[in-house]
């Protein structure tokens, strides 16, 4: 449960924690956001995050709303005062409250920010990825700017609903060449039969995931075949093994997708691998 | 000045107007919203708009906050308690607060409702109308689903900023077929020099714009020639006239687009007309 929240300067209740009708987050969509793990006790790449957020709030022309060590600082607070061990923290940033007008306010309108934690279940995750989760494949249909990590994310709450309305848990977006972009709060991967690890490259029309990166320095580490590379659909079918990342979910296998099994039927051994190894490869900080 | 806003069941003073920082509005632009005219203590096609924000709701799954009578009394009770005589009253409402997660929540959590007014100067807008604004083009970047009314308006918020660093008060959106779709936060029209009003039609790629629907009504009464059909940038430079329609700016000249001057550099005959007309064409009911 979540019991303390930081609004725009101060710590308050979480059922307290609220922003004004005009907050420009609420209105135009017009902010940007963060969730990092929270994993015993430590902050999961906290420094990655905070540069994507840095770039994200850049791409909008949105101030920081104090300086990145007080954000910093306003993180671990909240993590502890939620006591937080094993968690996510959530950092979203607006461009705050103006009278509305789509127009950017007046430069000396303060930006908001919001910092919330809340625990969730390691063990609960880990059940999940020894069974593996099914993925439902959905037309391409987000603005371009999805490199961009905004709250405007309507289009991924309906094409999530639509995935889980049709036995899954995330949905995977199919651009016009019939390629996988990535998921709807996640990136997506393949292992090929060959045994060769695919993912898009971060450059084209995709965010560029902090789990992402980790497992790709992971990859490198342990020497696997690796090809960043648009994939299929078609070839994900065929796959040997499927999986996706996310700070929410780390490395989750995928064992259906569109009903058809990939590969075994079971959680592969690359993503189960990966799965295992991923904290070493991540920036631990004490929160 | 806004006094008073109704949130969620309360009328509040408008600068405690808050929502919870998990109103799904917040978080991932989960809302649809409706701006009505007020005029002369008259609101203007009050049934049109709650007809449009019946389908948004609609087309999101979002269950009416309350019953519709009961939306149109509290918009009444907030004008009056704003004392907007010549105004805007705004209504969002969302998909409710429930703790982050993409899906829709459980079905008992109750879509939030927030009802503003404010007031606005006809005489300014009048001022700006015998001057014509001037317009700004960009690429058509949105999602598909622009004929839903929703609150995620960032990409709308940067075309139009883009538009004012351009020395222009509106974005006219041009699709990959050199056509112009619609404003930032506006319906896109032109006169041709042969006369013919044009604008798009509702079915592709825009929204159904109430003020367009009431202007087209309009064009019907006077007799006016009339072709709803996508019209592209190159037509609207040759252009007899240009103009757009919202309830915030009813009709409005546009005397230059990407720095050209359209017809003689002024507010064109016809545009004027149906702006004189506009409230004459208009159901108008006592606030």
């Amino acid at each position: 449960m979540s019991r303390i929240a930081y609004v725009n300067g101060q710590y308050v209740r979480h059922a307290d924690a609220a922003v004004h009708v005009e907050d420009r987050g609420y209105q135009f969509a017009d902010g940007v956001y963060e969730v990092c793990e929270v994993w015993q006790g430590k902050i999961v790449d906290m420094p990655r995050h905070l540069d994507r957020l840095h770039r994200s709030l850049n791409e909008l022309r949105i101030d920081w709303p104090m300086a990145r060590s007080a954000v910093e600082f306003v993180i671990r607070q909240v993590i502890r005062r939620n006591r937080v061990v094993n968690g996510l923290v959530y950092i979203q940033v607006t461009r705050g409250v103006a009278k509305r007008d789509h127009f950017f306010p007046a430069e000396d309108v303060a930006p908001s920010i919001v910092v919330t934690a809340k625990p969730t279940s390691p063990a609960a995750s880990q059940v999940q990825a020894e069974k593996g989760i099914a993925v439902v494949s959905y037309p391409e249909n987000r603005w371009p700017r999805v490199d961009i990590k905004t709250i405007a994310l309507l289009p991924n709450v309906l094409a999530k609903q639509h995935a889980k309305e049709n036995g899954g848990k995330e949905a995977w977006y199919i651009d016009a060449d019939g390629n996988v972009t990535e998921g709807g709060s996640t990136n997506a991967w393949i292992v090929t039969k060959e045994g060769a690890l695919v993912t898009r490259p971060a450059e084209n029309g995709i965010l560029r995931g902090i789990t992402r990166a980790v497992v790709l320095d992971l990859v490198q580490k342990e020497g696997l075949t690796f090809d960043e590379r648009p994939f299929s659909l078609a070839e994900a079918f065929e796959a040997k093994e499927a999986f996706v990342t996310a700070a929410s979910t780390l490395v989750m296998p995928v064992t259906r997708i569109d009903g058809k099994i990939i590969g075994n039927g079971h959680p592969g051994s690359v993503a189960t691998r990966l799965r295992e190894l991923f904290h070493t490869a991540t920036d631990l900080q004490t929160a």
